[in-house]
């Protein structure tokens, strides 16, 4: 039986409900839904990274990538990218962040796939990513 | 060839459209979207548990399990819980009953990840969940 | 170590942004979120098969059926199948289109499980669906 495991990062707090930030399983892992929070700080609140989508979905990305490292993978091994907007207005400039931040990230196997879709998040909230990789 | 095997428990009627409840392929273990039904009742139409959010989301892990058994996993498999809403104000409740439920679970393996996200469902029906587990 | 490969089929452009249509490691297959544009036509932007929901549903089932045979899957070896829908009022002809076309596909195995959820789409797209396959 492979060991399944709970991925929480330095930089996120404790789950706050009984689900896990990531786990792993064999060569599977899967990325909880990551918001623009901040590195926690012990006794605060969770914070935004700011009220811009780029400032969101840059911290979103490093949250995603936090856990993904955490699991041993890399971006190279992430599978499908979902993407949860609130606006359809914010499409281009989400994908204009998007495709600089993986142009620097030095990526040697191709890009995961992607869905993005428009839903609601809590307020304040602009971007909501999850995913899910295969390692080996 | 791994056989891939529909899981359809004795508490679903068999599927109203072409899809499975749930599929089982090799480790991989798919539950499709459930949301509050009450055990089927031949010849009724399917009914919500209730009204309430609460009474919805204790059926809708129900049913989650009920496949998950069906295909020889159990809830400590889990990687993934997809948790779709109607309303940003049901989510603190909804964490609490979730808390509570897989307080009751006696789980021996960390918590699946999970993704919350509010979405338009059919009238009457406040919750939808899906799962993805990885056995052995 | 398995090789991450991208799948773009002939029908598809390069994907628009630093994600891929579908990627494929081991035997996990991801296809990323298709819509009802009609096949690439070079120089032309991408144009929905029509304003119906049946012509777009039959043209996103297509894209997702491309990319699995570019990666060798087959409708078969699909697990999961997330249906977004934009309006509640669509989900019964959805699933009429749906339990027609799969009618015809000759499937061998059991459908893939199935969640559909009701979210906002880019204007004059009714329907986006993506896939999870696991070969072999």
């Amino acid at each position: 039986m492979s060991d399944k495991t709970a991925l929480t990062p330095a930089t996120h707090t404790e789950p706050p409900a009984k689900f896990s930030h990531g786990v792993r399983k064999g060569n599977i892992l899967q990325v909880a839904g990551q918001v623009g929070f901040l590195p926690a700080v012990p006794g605060q609140p969770p914070t935004p990274a700011g009220p811009t989508l780029r400032e969101q979905t840059l911290q979103t990305l490093a949250n995603v990538k936090a856990i993904l490292e955490e699991g041993g993978a890399s971006w190279d091994d992430v599978m499908m990218m979902r993407v949860y907007l609130t606006d359809v207005d914010h499409f281009a400039e989400m994908n204009e962040i998007y495709n600089s931040y993986f142009g620097e990230q030095n990526l040697q196997a191709p890009p995961a796939a992607r869905t993005t879709v428009y839903v609601g998040l809590p307020p304040g909230l602009l971007i909501e990513v999850d995913a899910l990789a295969v390692l080996g």
